[in-house]
């Protein structure tokens, strides 16, 4: 049997071992098997804490497909509440060691149990880079244009933000198809490697809400990233201010536009913990 | 903090609890968060352990939308481990009250621990009923037919075995779409009130091959009742043995055809214990 808890971020859902304490054979297929929805707990990935030298503390994490991730803005939070939940380490502040980096991450905390967590995601980009976005006119940025598929105009901008990001700004998310039109503007030959795609519907200056239609994926709980690119977009826009509660359908996430970078507020849930019942290697 | 355990039933999975020893609130909204994929546990439905004046144990069944389900095959034989590996139950034969009736349950064991379970499913029926199936010939039974649908012709027979069921003898099922053909078999106007389709390769006198698309929900890891009217079809019609081992893309089961009823033996794993952290009513 195996130790573990199981967290979610904002509906990120992911399985959490402590590496420092137990050794970890194989992580790529207990990835596989701890996340299968049915034989397994069931989650989106799986993180194993270890001890690192360059930083308080190292994220080891896994896709449930067993690939490795570099960084998962909704994985990060789960991972820093685990580790501070547990006394893993003893601060509010602290790094933590990443494929994508040192991640500076910092927690607010109730009854010395973390309940939400802020982390540094970087600065935006705005410029077109001939491998991401195809177009016919000679123009550095995509801001606040005209977009049509199937005779329906959006107004689209287009940023990287950890990664590739188109946003749109709709009037009623309700009225929206996001299956339908986040496949066919993800798949556009505009995209040679495909987009993702974040449907925005300001509530006013201070609330937006956001739907994504995720690369690969298709509509997700949560976006950290596009949750981020929405609200630069609408704030560069001028319909919000600096500051965003971005509501999305697995909660809500803040942003926050400083000087260092685009700062990503957000909540971090225990769904449940004990052992976990490891099958032997040629079973499922 | 809610105990739990987690089992699978060639793939069906189930959160279970112990109302002997706990008592819970609300069963119908406690089903709907623990078998969250996301913000819960995550399973496809959740069983509460109760005493029962008429057996050795009573089964409360919710589905994950938290709707009360009478029996399900794959359920019962987790429930069976589960009272036999925590010494509810002392015996290795026992009956179990479930809103189907009361239902017989033996098991095989090893170290104390269950390892298979089998349960009677009762008998199949074969009288074609007129809600259920529109036929323009006027014929009782529909066994070993040629049904036709976008061209393709299938082998098909009907018939009741817990529920309805399609019994589609295939040459091959890694060639057939069972998504596309379920569905449009699933969903033709011979079946007013829908049908489970089950396309069933025959590898010997002794092994099948079945695949389910089940009626309302689709292709499905395994289904118990689909996979016994497969093996009374294929035993009908002389291609197996009154006893076949059915391999379902869950595991298999093993299903035999006595005197008494069709009879049903299949695995049972424990996938994972803990503790559940129940989130206030108002949260997700």
């Amino acid at each position: 049997m195996l130790y573990f808890e199981k967290y979610h971020g904002t509906g990120n859902d992911f399985i959490i071992f402590n590496g420092i304490e137990n050794k970890y054979n194989n992580k790529m297929e207990l990835a596989q098997k701890v996340c299968h929805r049915n034989f397994g707990i069931g989650a989106d990935g799986m993180m194993i804490v270890e001890k690192s030298e360059v930083a308080h503390v190292k994220m080891d994490f896994y896709n449930s497909d067993g690939s490795l991730a570099p960084m998962c803005g909704n994985g990060i939070r789960c991972f820093a509440k685990y580790v501070f939940d547990n006394k893993i380490v003893d601060s509010t502040d602290f790094k933590v060691e990443t494929l994508a980096g040192i991640m500076k991450v910092k927690l607010t905390h109730l009854e010395n149990k973390a309940n939400s967590v802020s982390i540094n995601m970087g600065k935006p980009y705005f410029n077109l880079e001939p491998q991401d976005v195809i177009l016919d006119v000679d123009i550095k940025e995509y801001i606040n244009q005209i977009f049509t598929v199937e005779n329906q105009n959006f107004n689209m901008s287009i940023l990287t933000m950890g990664t590739l990001h188109a946003v749109i700004i709709v009037e009623n998310l309700e009225q929206i198809d996001i299956g339908h039109y986040g496949k066919l503007i993800e798949t556009h030959s505009m995209f040679p490697k495909r987009i993702n795609v974040n449907f925005t519907e300001i509530l006013d200056k201070e609330n937006i809400k956001v739907k994504t239609y995720e690369r690969g994926v298709g509509k997700t709980l949560s976006c950290g990233t596009g949750s981020a690119a929405a609200a630069i977009i609408t704030s560069l826009l001028g319909h919000t201010t600096r500051n965003v509660n971005v509501q999305v359908p697995g909660g809500t996430l803040t942003i926050e536009q400083k000087q260092k970078g685009i700062y990503m507020t957000g909540p971090a849930q225990l769904i449940c913990r004990g052992e976990y019942n490891h099958p032997h290697p040629n079973q499922l």
